[in-house]
């Protein structure tokens, strides 16, 4: 039986995952739950698409994905199970499928309408439990929704390449555990537009010339532990996501800070890249 | 094999919910076990049973209910097993369960009585994991414990109706993820005292005439939705679990504030509705 | 199948554990995974010793621990996995294990050699699963590593006997979800030295005379409730792991403060028991 995640803005606290969970549990003895991560900010849509564009690839092709996150049924806002790169993805049409299906075309969209003539300001239990354990049983979309092309855009912010391929342009997305700021710059994109040229990473008054593959990549091993420097290292890495991160090595925000609070920088704000 | 949920207070850094769980585990290897919540504050015994009495209905019958809040024993605080609304309830008594069962009759109570002499200061994992294996493999209460009627009662915060039923005066109960006030003040007790009334909802300076059935419906699509109030919109509205709730439309309590902050209003402070 | 545990300090709002769990599904569907915790304060393997040996002897013998604590292979951290009192534990060789293990010998050990050329800066999910799933499968240590007996010490903070044994200084290891301190100074270290003499323990202005075996023994139940101290008595408990605890009953660090924030204390500081 497929495995069926969930990815919400509920918090841990509250009532509400537990009771997704013992519905999805009563319909289906069997199933197996996983959490992505219930501490999104409430409704921050490009923020769940971060977490689970890097959580879903390494489940199982044919996974469901619940997505609680601005989810309640309105006008503008339709709910929807889609296809995509073999995984099940059941949310509302509020353009989080857009920014994770920036990579790929999905391959079916339905808009569901199972729901009854009255609306519930619980939909995650009352529709898309109801949907992921019908997909879990092997049931098909258009069962439950009827085919749709029209999924919401919402225009992540990308990178701008300008001055004649001399410089990225791009922003921090997301700030991490640690504190590590991570940008929407790939690498991909920086080795298109670099082709190994040097250059220079700037964001507010931090600078790097270097992106390191990992994090002790920074860290000269050869110099006694006593005399390097190490903790507190401020550094550029491609991290496991393959995305331009900047990081302090061995950060604790709560504690002596990270890169967020000692560079200053924080959601939106802009790191560019200048190539010579 | 019914699933063993866990309530308790003991947080998610600590080692005290997964050495519950590995106990479980160790003692029934095929066990579903289900987090409830482990952020009930500290000795909070009525936000766990407000969290419980919310969560326990979307799990099947004959599901075992471990709730681990201020259960260590003491002469004041025995340990019982509960069937009630065909659910097991394992827990100290300690009031919680005069909560939960405000709507149901338990059928069945026991006081658990497999200590052995010298007590322990940690019983959710040497006496309530016994207890809910017990109960899974299919065990009965009468041989865990002696049959008992005398349930400790809370008295729950319970609204006032007066003036000739012009005015229920309820107040908060619980505060969520969203930052949204929860009252005691069901739709069903708002639907027999107001018997369709026009009504004012007053809670300290933040007033309301209408409850709404989602919070979209606060909302006016029609209009364009750079033109519309939404973001931050007050409403009332009847939430999931069938409770008058105070609301900030897409509030987002870390950030701009939700209706706990931005109305000043707290646990247990004083919502009351006057009908005309 | 043996249980797979995680104990990490990847938080749980990122998608590093949702990653590592897919990852496991993926290549074992049956799988029985238990968060142990996520909250481990960055890079602190002390913490994270504590957290794991109080929780993994809840487990079944056979077990399997993955710990992602500062786990980024470099030429001073190298991967090991460690079977030790029957249960697998697969991390960074960063002192950890010495900690865990300073009351056993691990019975083998072995440098991980799966890694190919290029190193990742996601280990856990990049190598800690393929062991992990290895083992499960019954597969053997030294197909996946290389015997070592080079366990990396730390000196884990150890109380101090002195002035022919009449007193022990020791620390404070932990501070737990209800703001209780906890110190290094075991229960058999104390009766071993005290042999039953009267003592005095002392921690900045805070003095205790007694050690309770339960948080209720502090609480004198024959004096009726409204009449008695309860509520922010502090005391000394020995908890259920078996260490000198100074505690406040019922205390909740989130409103009126906890033990470490009423008596001014912190990771690391002294409490001292002098003996007569």
């Amino acid at each position: 039986m497929p495995i069926i995640t969930l990815t919400t803005d509920f918090g841990i606290k509250d009532h509400f995952v537990s009771a997704v969970k013992g519905a999805i549990y009563t319909e289906l003895p069997e199933a197996t739950i996983v959490d992505i991560s219930h501490e999104i900010s409430p409704f921050h849509i490009t923020e769940a698409a971060y977490i689970i564009q890097n959580a879903y690839k390494s489940f199982p092709k044919g996974s469901i994905h619940i997505v609680g996150i601005d989810s309640e049924l309105n006008p503008e806002n339709k709910h929807i199970a889609v296809l995509l790169d073999d995984h099940y993805f059941i949310c509302a049409n509020n353009g989080l499928i857009s920014l994770i299906a920036s990579e790929f075309r999905p391959e079916k969209i339905v808009e569901i309408n199972i729901h009854d003539a009255i609306g519930t300001n619980f939909p995650v239990l009352d529709v898309f439990v109801a949907v992921a354990c019908h997909i879990a049983r092997g049931g098909t979309l258009e069962v439950i929704g009827k085919p749709t092309a029209e999924i919401k855009l919402i225009k992540g912010i990308t990178p701008i390449v300008n001055l004649g391929d001399k410089q990225i342009v791009g922003s921090i997305i997301y700030i991490d555990n640690y504190g590590n700021l991570i940008t929407n710059i790939t690498r991909k994109l920086f080795e298109d537009i670099g082709k190994g040229r040097s250059f220079k990473i700037t964001a507010r008054s931090a600078v790097f010339s270097k992106i390191y593959e990992r994090y002790s990549d920074a860290i000269n091993f050869d110099v006694e532990k006593s005399k390097r420097e190490e903790d507190g290292k401020k550094l550029a890495v491609f991290n496991s996501s393959g995305y331009l991160e900047l990081a302090i090595y061995k950060s604790n925000p709560r504690t002596v800070g990270g890169a967020s609070s000692l560079f200053g920088l924080y959601f939106r704000d802009t790191v560019s890249i200048t190539f010579e």
